[in-house]
């Protein structure tokens, strides 16, 4: 049996979420989450990276375009997770990829095969098993001019990322809740799994959920899960068990 | 009688499926499998796929433009189709046309007849007499820029398959559920029969739909009809008796 | 008086819709059917055609972009249409003006000319008095790349078809069954008549109806009218006696 | 008092609507017509012409864009108008405004000048108080390529119009019954006065009516009157006696 | 104090619309006033300068970009303003600044210190203490092509006329009646006050209304409130005492 | 522990806002402030800076693009904030960011550098703690062109002014109240905080509300909160303690 054809499974620390993945998101394959300004993107994928250092050993590289590293280390400290003890003992590496941290570089002709050398060489520093790029769209805002190039590109990432056998999870900005997919519309063709984060507003009031919408190669459960953002748990989703699985159901109307 | 006015039909291995198209889908013909990310187009293709080799001895040719076909053998498994065992055995062959795979192309002047070469050549190879491409959306998005040629460009795909008198299906990607059709918006004019699958989000849960949009030359079943996706069953819709036709009482409110 | 100004009917061979247009497609003007794929747009011109050869005597040209003739002829079988053998008779003649069939042809920069004396030398040969092209949008996606120009040349086909005094209809395709008219959105303005072919999804079930949306010069019922697909019989709409009139009562909400 | 700070009214001929407006439509003002594919923009348009000719003596100029002038006489005897005899009788002039009837001109760059010649000719000829222009759009698809230049070119014609103190009326193509104003946005706020003529598809049925949108410089009925297209007659709207006038009770709810 | 401090109040003549900004506009400001065609721009904006001249005896110049003043002279003579009258005291200038007028001039290259040393010249001839340019978008569909340099054009104008502590009103066209802003979408950011005036169809009838939609420094009703265009009276909208100021309850549901 | 980890909060002034984001705004982070024309963001954005001078001894600088400084104060005068009085003081400094006021620059090239090195000096010369741009729309809409390049810019700004510890709130516009996010559809992501002012037009009626969209590294309470501008007093919120907070009873519908 070849080794890429066993589905390992990766846990992203979100309990409830897990369960809704058959155990986890499948190492080597690429996972983009999708949401609105707010919706709880970083925390959801800082949350996989601290559930991996904390619980498995497994270490951690997070890839920033715009919200430096210290940002993010003071944003994640009420949820518990204490990044910046972690990058000293090496268990987390950021790589700062935004735009003031490479003067050098030039509009619509980002150096990508640079940005991945500098992902490896913090992969390879932290020996990581999971690696977090937030967000795919900030990326390709900044660097990427060319629309036409888009899907390439990605295609390039996600097929360097998963050489390397790590649990990739990528970010992505939507502009609205439902209707129309990512910015981009192809974030989330391209990806193997599809996690959207919604936060719905309805009559003044707002409702956060939680939906796989694809895992190609697996089960999971399907239609949105609510979930709340708590101190020091950070995302929390309902547990499985009070969710009855729609899918055998769903023939009968 | 000439050889091509007879509809020969191809049983696709959804069984309520090829109750609702007569008998199957014709052969000589191009099918366009239309639906949005995670709706089951690659589990519908490859399913198309496995029911010729396992059960008609017709092996298959399936041509990927982004999905490694290390990944969908591993995806796949989970439905009992075992792909590296009928591609030892010679009766299926892969055509990897992802960007990785052919580095001296150049943007917006991808030379098409190369691919059909290629897809020819493993045709041979394995004396296929189905052929999958996943996804035509992918081709176009990657490899041909200029959206005035894309027309042109599918027809002269489908002309050469459909030359060869192959079983021909070819995914498509949408947008959304319902309105819109596939992102080209051409695909599903250009085709000879088109199958939409959605996966619909109402009021927090998902239901999974098929349906025959349009298939020339022949009587079909109309409308939506469920499925599931099941472990080691892959699409399984519901029985067409269960399902009333309503073509005749269309005439009537 | 002068030649043109009596609307001379021809019978298109769908009895209840010619009843709806007070006998018949006027002779000499040129006629759009509008729709989305597989709505039946080259079923009803394909229908106009036969009911011509065989009820009249009107020998017919069926112009493609597409489909290619033996296609078109392997689908009309099951409708009971011999095409082949009216080829053979000399009582329908195709012009095949597919992209393969005129390979020396550059993109935009089509010889309009040349497919219209094509047409005129098919026309001739079989002493034509019914011409279909099918469809209208595919002879601009894929030949005019200029959309500045498209209206002229809209304007130019009719013109030279209506000149002859044939009786022309063109099939157009339509993204969506309300609110936008046809891609093009202007075909429905040049054409002196139109008629939409509506293929209607509503809660999981297709409902089919046709439209006569204008015809200059003429009276003709108002509003969409069902019908069906029928095995041997085509286009089969319901008889303008069980249809009320709605023009009269219009007045009066 | 200044010549024309007086609105003369120039009845329509369509008895419902001059009350609608007060008398008729101001000289000296342009009027646009819009609509939808069919509505009736041209038979409104030439019973405004036929009224001039036969009720008060007024010779009328008819400039076409596309439907040829013999195609018109066509469509319009079953209305009653024999367009063929007041030609002859020097009361009626068409301006064959058609691409094929001016071979030499170039796109994009229109002589719309010549055209102003031209009209100004037949109107000459005929001593025309009535002139009719059908349609913009046609003239602007058809020969001003650039859309920056479009308002101008619209404000010039009119401008040119209106200073021989003539009855003008335009129509323009409108892509759907509501939401949306004019194909190219413009032609609704350059021109004095505004009717739109809808055909709305309700349930399956159509309902056709008419409505003063705007009319600068005078008091008009406000909202949609029903009408319907009468063999003979032409458009016949409901009187305005049977109408209420709206105006004054605006005020409360 | 500085001068500018002070929110000094310009009665526009409309009785009940100046209830509804405390007193009037603010001179020294810019006031947009937008609208659909025929939904009253022009007669709110010529009763402003009307009712400054006989009121007041505050002078007015009259800024037009499409419609001739001689047209608009013989607009208003129904509402009861003599403008000819008026120009010949010397008490209201015109500045006609459409296209006919200034043959000259280059598309997309619009002398736009000309136009302003124009109605520079025209305040300074009549001694006006109130401006009106209309339209808005006439001007800058007409004159300035290229949409990058609108906003900074309109800002310039805005500030040159502010400079000269004139009351400034300025109408912008506005394609539709709710959703959507202005055509170029920022006139309503730039300008200090917009006031819109809305036709509204609902089920076949027309209700016009007025509202405040923002007005900087000054407190104002908010909401809409129906007005009607009265023969001899021109705007008439609802007085004060008959609405309720909705601010204070707005705390409450 | 480092400096920036932890959130130090900046009272806004707006009581009950304060209280929805747990104490105020956090220092060192850009807080965005969206909202129609005329919904409160400069108010909003002055009252911040105002509390900031008189109850915090914070002194502020006000950068505005297009609303010069004297009519800001004039506009903030009946909110009983007396700017002029506290310029003179040297406790708030204006940067006149107007295209008026730099004449030599052009564009789609505008020195961002030089406008920072303005906001910088300002800031040493007042010492400011808190600096406001307002807008953010009319700086990109007036000075930058490319629209590629605009992410790029905002992540700029936003990283020299964090630099600076100060406390950083930048007003945006939005098109429409819902649906939609900002113009650039970009300042929402790129922000650390966003604040949502809407105006919304229900029935003919408006209410105003506010909404903390998203603030990063924060708890904060969720959801439209009314509020009202008063004479005297800016912004006025609701009390926190009259909303229910919704997060913890959000798990449950
Ligand atoms: N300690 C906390 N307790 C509860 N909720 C918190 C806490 N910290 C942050 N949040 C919530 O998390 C949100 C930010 O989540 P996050 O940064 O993951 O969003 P995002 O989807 O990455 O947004 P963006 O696109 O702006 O980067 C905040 O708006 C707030 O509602
Ligand atoms: N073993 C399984 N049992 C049940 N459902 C499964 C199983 N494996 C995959 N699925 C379902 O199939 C979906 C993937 O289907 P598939 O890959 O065919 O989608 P697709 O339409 O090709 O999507 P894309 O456009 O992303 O390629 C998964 O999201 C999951 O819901
Ligand atoms: N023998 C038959 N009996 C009943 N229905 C049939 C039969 N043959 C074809 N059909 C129906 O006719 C449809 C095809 O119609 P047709 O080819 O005229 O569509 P079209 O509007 O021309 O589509 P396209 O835009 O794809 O060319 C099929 O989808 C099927 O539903
Ligand atoms: N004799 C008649 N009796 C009743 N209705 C008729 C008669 N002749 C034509 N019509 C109606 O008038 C319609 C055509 O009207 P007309 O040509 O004025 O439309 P139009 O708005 O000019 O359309 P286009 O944009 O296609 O030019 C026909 O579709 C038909 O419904
Ligand atoms: N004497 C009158 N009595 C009542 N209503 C009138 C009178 N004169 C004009 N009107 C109304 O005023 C409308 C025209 O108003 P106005 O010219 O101010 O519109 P506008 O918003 O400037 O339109 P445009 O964008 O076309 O310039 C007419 O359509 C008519 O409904
Ligand atoms: N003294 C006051 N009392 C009550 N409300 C006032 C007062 N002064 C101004 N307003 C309200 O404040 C609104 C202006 O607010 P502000 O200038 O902050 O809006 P804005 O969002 O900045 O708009 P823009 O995008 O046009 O700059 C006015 O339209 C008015 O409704
Ligand atoms: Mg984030
Ligand atoms: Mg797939
Ligand atoms: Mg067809
Ligand atoms: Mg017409
Ligand atoms: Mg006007
Ligand atoms: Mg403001």
């Amino acid at each position: 049996m070849e080794v890429s054809d066993v589905l390992d499974r990766v846990k992203t620390g979100v309990n409830a979420f897990d369960e809704l993945v058959m155990g986890g998101l499948p190492r080597g394959r690429t996972t983009v989450v999708g949401g609105t300004p707010g919706s709880g993107k970083t925390v959801f994928a800082t949350q996989f990276l601290a559930h991996g250092i904390t619980h498995y050993g497994e270490n951690g590289v997070l890839v920033t375009f715009e919200e430096p590293p210290v940002d993010i280390e003071a944003n994640m400290r009420s949820f518990g997770w204490d990044l910046p003890a972690w990058r000293k003992e090496g268990r987390l590496a950021f790589v700062d990829a935004s735009p003031s941290a490479s003067d050098e570089m030039v509009v619509g002709d980002y150096d990508l095969a640079g940005l991945l050398a500098r992902i490896d060489h913090a992969v390879k520093t932290v020996r990581a098993r999971r690696v977090v790029l937030d967000s795919l769209t900030q990326l390709f805002d900044h660097f990427i001019g060319d629309p036409k190039i888009l899907r390439r590109e990605l295609f390039r990432i996600s097929s360097a990322l998963k050489k390397s056998k790590l649990a990739v999870l990528m970010t992505a900005e939507r502009n609205n809740e439902y209707g129309e997919i990512t910015r981009h519309r192809l974030e989330e063709f391209v990806a193997d799994n599809v996690v959207i984060l919604r936060n719905v507003l309805h009559r003044e009031k707002r409702r956060r959920t939680i939906e796989v919408l694809k895992m190609r190669g697996s089960h999971h459960a399907e239609g949105e899960a609510p979930f709340t953002l708590l101190e020091n748990r950070g995302v929390v989703a309902v547990p499985l068990s009070s969710l009855r699985l729609e899918q055998q159901s769903s023939m009968v109307r």
